[in-house]
C-alpha cells in the first residue's frame, strides 16, 4: 500500500525538520488571502515549492506548476504542505483522501490547521503504516522549560510592531537574505505557522501554554557562534491589548540585542480592536525598557514601512519624514530593500 | 455503588463552581510547604474545610478535624480535594482507591495535578457511573476568545508583584475580606490553582494558550455593576524574565482601576532566576504604562510588604520608610491589616 516504509516506525508526531522541497495543497481556497501561508512559501521559498494541487473552484494561483499527488513525489516531493487555511481551522473531511493518498505516496504531511492530522483515524492510521510524519505546526508539542533569563552566546534581531499583521515576518525574512547576501551566518526563526513552513521548523509562540513562552523562545534561538545573527520573527505589538503578553515574552526569551519596529503610516486603528496605533517612538521606547530586563545592550536598528497602499513617490516621502524625526534608518525592506537596515546594524551591532 | 446518582449524566469535565464544603486529602505530604494548597482553603475558607485526610506518614496537619471519606460525607461534604502536591504534579497510582471511593459516596473531585483525574480509568469510570464532577483546576478547560480590549463596566483591583511567590493572593484576600467588612460589594478572582479551590472559581492563567491570555482574564472579570470591585490575584512579575508574559497579558485583560504592588525588602535576587530585584516604583511605573491601554484611569493604591521574615518593630520601621519614599499608604495586610490601603482605595479610585 505503501510506496515507501521506514524499517523502524517513526514517532508520529515528532518537532523535527518538515523536509522540503513541498506540494502545495491550496483545496478550493476561495481567493488569494485564503491561500497566504502557501504565497508564503512561494515567496521565500521558491526552490522548495515545486508544485500545488487545487480543487475545482479554487480561487488562488500560487503560479507554480499544478501537480498531482504522483507527479509531485515523481519530481521529488518530500512534504504535503496543506498551504491554505479552512473555516475555523477545521480540516474539511472531503480533504481526507488526498492526505491519504500523499502518505501513501511516500509524503510527510504538515498542517497549520487547528484540527490535529493524527485526530482523523484515517490519516493516523496510514501515517503509522506508512512510516511517514505528521506535523502540525500550530500545536507545538515540545516541552519547553520556563525561561531561564540567563544571557546566550550569539546575535540576535527581532522585530517587533506597532501592530499585528504589519510585515513582521517579511521583515525578519528580508534582514536574513541581505545578511546572507554578504556573507553574514544569519538564520530566519519562525514563531509562527506560515514562518514555520518558510523554515521548516519553528514554533507557534502564541500557541504556547502562558507559562512558556519565554521559554519557549530561548529554546528557539539557543546559544550560537558570537558572530550567528538569529533573525527572529516577531508576533503581535507591546502595543495590542489582546497579544502584548505574547510580544513580552517571545522578547524576554529573545533577548535581542537589535531590534527592527514594524510600521504602517495609513493604519490608523490598530487590527481588529477598537484602540489607536501607538508611534513608532512609543514602541522603541518600551521595547527597549522592557528589553534591558534580558539583554542591557538592546538597540533599534531601523524601521520597516509597509508601503504597499502608497504611490511610490509617497512612499519615499513617508520614509524621508520618519527618517529625520527618528535618527535611524527607515525602508520599505520588500519594496526598496533592507540595505540601510543592515549597514546600520552591522556598522553599530 | 454510588451513594447519589444523577437522573441525567453529567459532562465529566466541566468549568463551574467547585461545590463546598470540602474534604482536604494531604496523602503523605512531606511537609507544611508540600500541603500549602490545602494550607490556603484553611487560610481563608475555614468554614469550607470540614475535615482532613491524611495517610500514615503524612508530615502536614491542617489543625482541622481527620476523617474518613464516609464521616467526611456524613458531615456535609460535596468535594474530595487533593490538598497537597506530588512529585512533579504527577496523580500516584496509590491515591486512585480512595479517590474512586469519594466519588462512590457521593463527593465530586478537585486537582491542582498535572495528571487530568480523568485520565486514570478507573477514576473516569466511577465519574461516569456515578454522575460526579473531576475539576482539573490546572486545565482550564473553556474556550476562551482573544481579548477586545474593550472598558466593561464595574471596578477592579489587580495585586502585581515585584516577584513571584510574594503575596498576590494573600494581599487580595485581605483587601476582599477588608472591603466585604466595610459593606463594599467586592469578589476575588482567583487565576492560580489554590486561589481557584477559595474561590471555588477561576482561571489558572498561566496554563492558558498564550494567544488567550488577555481574553481569558476579561472573561474571569466580567462587566459588573458599577460599585462592584473584582479583586484579582496577580501573577508572575512584569520584570520576572520568565513570566512577564502572563502578568501583562493578565493586566491588559483585568483593566484594573486600581492596583497594589506586593513586595518583600529581605529579598535581593528573584525567584529562580539570577536577577536583581526592581524597585517598587519601577513596578509601579511600568504597571501604570502598560496598563493604561486598556485602562487610562489605572493608579496605584498601595503597597502591600511581607514583612514575615522581620521582628515586628523593624517590620514597621520598613513599612514607614517605604511610605514616606512613595507618599502611598503602605502595610503588611497579613501582619497589620488592609485598612490603610482600603481607605485611600476608596478615598481616590
Amino acid at each position: 500500500m505503501c510506496q515507501t516504509q521506514s524499517t523502524a516506525r517513526r514517532n508520529r508526531v515528532l518537532w523535527l525538520e518538515i523536509r522540503p522541497p513541498y506540494l502545495i495543497y491550496l483545496g478550493d481556497a476561495k481567493d488569494r488571502l485564503a491561500a497566504k501561508t502557501g504565497q508564503g512559501i512561494v515567496d521565500w521559498r521558491s526552490d522548495w515549492a515545486i508544485g500545488q494541487l487545487r480543487l475545482p473552484g479554487c480561487n488562488a494561483d500560487l503560479g507554480i506548476p499544478d501537480m498531482t499527488v504522483e507527479a509531485a513525489v515523481a519530481a521529488g516531493a518530500k512534504t504535503f504542505v496543506i498551504g491554505t487555511v479552512s473555516s475555523g481551522g477545521v480540516l474539511p473531511v472531503e480533504w481526507t483522501d488526498v492526505i491519504v493518498t500523499a502518505i501513501e505516496q511516500g509524503m510527510d504531511v504538515a498542517s497549520g490547521l487547528h484540527t490535529r492530522l493524527e485526530s482523523v483515524a484515517e490519516i493516523a492510521a496510514a501515517a503509522d503504516e506508512c512510516g511517514r510524519r505528521l506535523f502540525n505546526v500550530r500545536h507545538p508539542d515540545q516541552n519547553f522549560a520556563t525561561g531561564n533569563g540567563e544571557k546566550r552566546s550569539g546575535k540576535r534581531l527581532l522585530t517587533v510592531g506597532t501592530d499585528c499583521s504589519i510585515g513582521k515576518k517579511y521583515t525578519a525574512l528580508c534582514i536574513e537574505r541581505e545578511l546572507r547576501a554578504r556573507g553574514v551566518d544569519a538564520e530566519f526563526r519562525a514563531t509562527g505557522q506560515t514562518g514555520i513552513f518558510i523554515a521548516g521548523r519553528g514554533v507557534s509562540i502564541d500557541a504556547v501554554v502562558a507559562d512558556f513562552i519565554s521559554g519557549a523562545a530561548e529554546w528557539l534561538t539557543p546559544a550560537a557562534e558570537d558572530d550567528h545573527w538569529d533573525i527572529v520573527e516577531g508576533q503581535g505589538s507591546l502595543f495590542h491589548p489582546a497579544f502584548a503578553g505574547v510580544t513580552l515574552g517571545l522578547l524576554h526569551g529573545t533577548q535581542p540585542d537589535a531590534f527592527v519596529v514594524c510600521h504602517e503610516t495609513t493604519r490608523t486603528r490598530m487590527r481588529n480592536i477598537d484602540t489607536s496605533m501607538p508611534t513608532v517612538e512609543q514602541v522603541i521606547d518600551l521595547t527597549v525598557q522592557t528589553g534591558r530586563m534580558t539583554n542591557p545592550q538592546i538597540r533599534c536598528v531601523g524601521v520597516a514601512v509597509n508601503t504597499e497602499n502608497l504611490p511610490e513617490r509617497q512612499a519615499r516621502d513617508v520614509i524621508d519624514v520618519l527618517q529625520d524625526q527618528l535618527s535611524l534608518p527607515v525602508t520599505d525592506p520588500m519594496r526598496f530593500g533592507a540595505s540601510p537596515i543592515i549597514d546600520y546594524l552591522l556598522a553599530v551591532a
